[in-house]
């Protein structure tokens, strides 16, 4: 019982920090786990799990991987399960710790300004590894990136691409040493067209902020520039996830997969 | 009871499509729907709904427009109602029926074919609005945009933006004719920075597709051009909203706002 035990335990974000590992759930995340360099410390399987193809092969897999697996009944499962219908496979990998990337010209960075939808902050980490992003920043406030949400969100974005925590005034640091300009997206910033004219200016850092309050006083007053996507009148606001990719597709210092 | 009835009802997708009305659930969508053009049939509140400040001042709304308001509890109204920790205000309004706008230079339209999410097409009808997108087409196969998943997520863009049922023969029919472009967002497509060299060039349709499969290959046939986004080496795909934003961003015929 004691994989069950440690998978429950790591719905709380304090377990989380304490032990350094995270839960993977559902077929897909997990497959894409084994795909990555993360170290598995093991694999819980319910019965409905077992039963299934895509899990009787992730069991074969880990396995074949000396990663230990337990099965546990259909309800032993469901009280570790962060979905409501699980898919009876999850697995605890160890939380990798990434240092910040260095900065060359075409470096780009996001940072995340306590976004709290652990959805969204899935879906922009996936977004930021695909646009090329060296690294997300997740400011205090954020929602925890190994949050069971925002791993599935992310479509095991997570285990590849680099997201540190770090507070505001570490990650001001770092860009002024790095030589890496911090720029934010707010209601009122300078219209998309004209700032992406300043691309290829060098590295940049994009905060993008809460989903209701926006990015925070402190943080607006800090950076060299703010900026925003123009948008049709009478429309309030876009969904952050899809702000965040729009900004980051204009502001690409190069074509991303170039 | 009859308003309540009648909300039940309008769950069903057959009874929004055979009485022309739909579920607006929410403070703040029923308070976006009242500063709407649309027809408003009924509100219905709970008593926890008619207990709260913001509940209240739309009964008085309600009132004041000659609006019917009937209250029943909050059992009852969560009966009706699709989220599972309702606010207690909804409303039945009419569907707009929309025709074509039609095209100038500059005017974009979307085109969803066979998207299945609920949250991923209000988010996508939002995120056209803002990016002044004249009309989107929604073709079979795609979840019905009254749905009231669809009317949350698109934070009420639904209401103001024409979104039109059409299916693609009618679509490539009235493209041919109004002289509109068909694109395609594909898998394979030209990368998006070449493909955005052909922005300005007159009224563009893009075809975004499901979740999974992508873009029908019947469509992805017919459409003068295929378009992607270049991605990051091993990364699969974007969400279809994150992608759509992208994708309207880029082909603007001019700045949104302008």
């Amino acid at each position: 019982v004691k994989l069950l035990t440690l998978a429950r335990d790591l719905q709380r974000r304090k377990a989380r920090e304490r032990q350094q590992l995270f839960v993977a759930e559902g077929v897909r995340t997990v497959e894409t786990l084994f795909a990555s360099p993360l170290t598995i410390r093991g694999v819980l399987v319910s019965a409905t799990g077992a039963a299934s193809e895509r899990g009787q092969a992730l069991v074969v897999l880990a396995t074949a991987r000396g990663v230990p697996v337990q099965q546990v009944t259909d309800d032993e499962f469901a009280s570790a399960a962060d979905t409501e219908a699980p898919q009876g496979v999850l697995a605890v990998a160890a939380i990798p710790r990434h240092s910040l990337p260095p900065a060359a010209p075409a470096t780009r960075y996001l940072v995340l300004d306590a976004l709290q939808d652990p959805g969204n902050v899935g879906t922009v980490i996936r977004t930021a590894a695909a646009l090329g992003v060296s690294a997300t920043i997740a400011l205090p406030g954020t929602v925890d990136p190994w949050n069971a949400k925002v791993v599935r969100g992310s479509m095991g974005a997570v285990f590849s691409h680099p997201v540190v925590p770090l507070d505001w005034a570490a990650t001001a640091a770092f860009a002024a040493h790095a030589g890496v300009a911090l720029w934010a997206a707010t209601m009122n910033g300078d219209p998309l067209e004209l700032a992406a004219a300043g691309r290829g200016a060098g590295a940049l850092a994009l905060v993008v902020g809460n989903e209701g309050a926006g990015v925070s006083p402190h943080v607006a007053a800090a950076v060299t520039r703010t900026v925003c996507i123009p948008m049709a009148p009478g429309v309030e606001s876009l969904n952050v996830a899809v702000a965040t990719g729009i900004l980051l597709y204009a502001l690409q210092g190069t074509p991303s997969g170039a």
